[in-house]
């Protein structure tokens, strides 16, 4: 039998729409009680017996034997080693991917990380401290998800942060290494990395052992003992989004040519089988012609299989009355990439509110941003994108609230705490307030 | 027997220091079983049951009888009266706090807060745009922890941020209203308000319910049913950090009236037992001297068993070395407030890493900025200013990456992106990089 790939096609002016659209978008994370404990029982054993507990998880999980944690370290001077033998071409291209990455994130920091105060006219000070983490944890997942671009999105921001210590854990099953990964460390400034993994990773990040240093945040994709690591870490460390899986939503509005938004579609679908591609498009036609792009060039993808799945579980073309209507599906679906595929992506931007990324114009692939325009490719994904953002400096800065009051300010500011601070009952919150009124004794 | 407050003295040149330093700011948030258990049952009932779920939980846990949820609904007007019926002195402090923190998270939004992007030297455009939240949820305790001043620090970053919808929940057992948290909901901007608690009312602003909107983002501290709550939705919304007891560390070069400082340490410690109030100093004359008003200070406050405790059983006066050695420790405590209550504050501020807020100078007594200095008085504790930041107007906004490739960006692009995709085995994004070489068709 030939393989299909047939997303689900849907109109929103057919009268099922609203409930065959909300059965198509629904995914929920399930939580296996059994990794749960089996996480819990990892963390506990890697806080009391350190070391030699990771020793024995990367034992028996990845079947790499090691007499000591040491020895799973990789020094800065292997990373590089990998990196000089890389083929030019690649080698070139992880540079060149690498110093846009750095750039971009070069103008978010100065655009929106930068430290700032203000005096008002009692001359008291007022601002926020923006200061780096001192020391991040970077996961980066073995096996067949093993990608250095990750580790590039991961590990740039927190390096143009200004992060002092930036340590990657990559576990390497039966000792396998990927040379690209271990490349993409040296270029993207990792100080130091441990082929370790899993939940014992995360607990060696966490909470420290004698030779894995404790850090302030994790972050980086997983499996689900990761992901469940991470939850059960949160509060003790920092860390990101706990990642569901990737979407692509493709606005069109026929003007694109359609082999281009099909092998977009193929693009996040080839991830996993759980991957969701949906195209908005207000032109039955053209929706058609996709379709045929699909049929045509699927025989060729070599993860064609992987596509199939995904395009047919997850998949929907959608047919909408105009490209507002569109842009307002957009929104409810709150994407983690959204490719305005459109002549005039200016005019349809301003009325798209939730998105990881907004990815504009028929030339600005979905890849071209996951590898190299710059912006980073950690995005919200599960309709997150209502609350949440994109990885960034940020994400690896902190603020600290600057106040100074002057004597002037104290005493402008004494009799209005003292006010609110006895009508909440808290009377050496007034009393701290009052006793500041009169100046220096 | 006399009333006694008197926190643990020790010194950093101790041979015990260590052991004894570390013990005394040990603190682990409890997770109860049987808490969490419970709290399982009631997001589950309410996501099923809506509306009459929250009402027999109401009747329930608060002793609120009403016949249907919109009943417990508290329209603008009613927080409008509360407001006008309050007495002068109230609601000018009120007016004039809420107008300081206003112009404080202007001034953050403008600093940190804005949408930027740039041109690179193809035309490619790369940026950032930041939105407001749709909609969010405020929680505010009822009871004895009812404070006016938190719902100004929890709705006006939101307000400012441009939210559409601020939804206010606050428990009133038995219906017994606090008349100054309603009419702070008014000034805030409070968009609707449901006189519900607990973890009822988590579940019904995070799954929405007939009457109650569901959000996007629910902030606000509660008691331990509303943090196990808030920890279970995080991921269907966005929660703001589980907060820990609150802790102050006074940073003391010994010119401060010692009255001054040791009302500081009570303002902390009448907030609950578990409070942490920590004075550092390499003066141990003056440590001497903060402890003789200590004792004089105590006995005329009216929350004096409760400061008591606190400072007993968590507070430290620690004789440190130099000052030097003082920020070192603050450091490593990563403080919620921190005093520098010295004559140079600007010399140590620069040595202060991780910190929630840092209140700089002998007239800035923490409780100016608890209640109208401006800056958010929602900040990290336990430590997790090493990777956390004040609640501010950049947690009620998001951002979209904007990526606009130009053609010969794409061109410039495609074969960097495409190098990397095949390294990944991603052949389809490869292809779709590759696409775009030739421009259109």
């Amino acid at each position: 039998m030939t393989l299909q790939a047939t997303p689900l096609r849907l109109a929103t002016s057919a009268p099922d729409f609203e409930a065959a659209f909300k059965a198509r978008l629904h995914w929920a994370a399930d939580t296996d009680a059994a990794i749960e404990q089996r996480v819990a029982d990892i963390l506990a054993d890697v806080q009391q017996r350190g070391d030699a507990a990771v020793l024995e998880y990367t034992r028996r999980f990845d079947g790499l034997e090691a007499d000591s944690l040491a020895a799973l370290a990789l020094d800065p001077a292997e990373l590089k080693a990998a990196f000089d033998a890389l083929p030019d071409a690649q080698r070139n291209a992880l540079e060149a991917a690498a110093r846009r990455v750095r750039s971009y994130h070069e103008a978010q920091k100065k655009a929106s990380g930068e430290s700032w105060s203000y005096r008002d006219e009692d001359g008291t000070l007022l601002g926020q401290k923006v200061t780096p983490l001192d020391r991040v944890g970077i996961y980066v997942p073995g096996g067949k998800a093993a990608y250095p671009s990750s580790v590039l999105m991961n590990a740039i921001p927190a390096h143009v942060a200004g992060v002092g210590e930036i340590v990657m854990v990559v576990p390497t099953p039966r000792g396998e290494k990927n040379p690209l990964v271990l490349a993409a460390a040296h270029v993207a400034g990792v100080t130091r990395a441990f082929t370790i993994g899993g939940a014992q990773a995360v607990a060696a990040l966490a909470y420290g052992t004698a030779t894995v240093p404790a850090v302030d945040k994790i972050t980086g994709p997983g499996n689900a003992y990761v992901a469940a690591a991470k939850r059960r870490v949160f509060g003790t460390v920092g860390i990101d989004m706990i990642a569901g899986p990737s979407e692509i939503l493709v606005l069109a509005d026929g003007s694109t040519p359609p082999d281009w938004v099909a092998m977009d579609l193929f693009s996040q679908a080839e991830h996993d089988e759980l991957a969701q591609s949906i195209l908005l498009c207000p032109d039955a036609a053209y929706i058609d012609a996709v379709q045929r792009e699909i049929d045509r060039l699927l025989p060729a993808m070599p993860r064609r299989e992987i596509i199939a799945a995904s395009l047919n579980g997850r998949g929907a073309l959608i047919h909408t009355r105009d490209m507002e209507e569109a842009c307002a599906i957009s929104n409810r679906i709150a994407p983690e990439h959204l490719e305005v595929s459109s002549r005039e992506p200016q005019r349809w931007e301003p009325l798209l509110k939730h998105a990881g990324a907004i990815f504009l114009g028929a030339f600005t692939s979905e890849s071209l941003g996951d590898y190299c325009a710059g912006p980073n490719h950690v995005l919200p994904t599960s309709g997150t994108a209502r609350f949440s953002s994109p990885l960034g400096v940020y994400d690896f800065q902190k603020r600290s609230s600057l106040i100074e009051v002057s004597e002037a300010g104290a005493r402008a500011l004494g009799p209005i705490a003292a006010e609110l601070a006895y009508g909440e009952g808290l009377q050496a919150h007034a009393r701290a307030a009052e006793l500041r009124l009169e100046g220096r004794p």
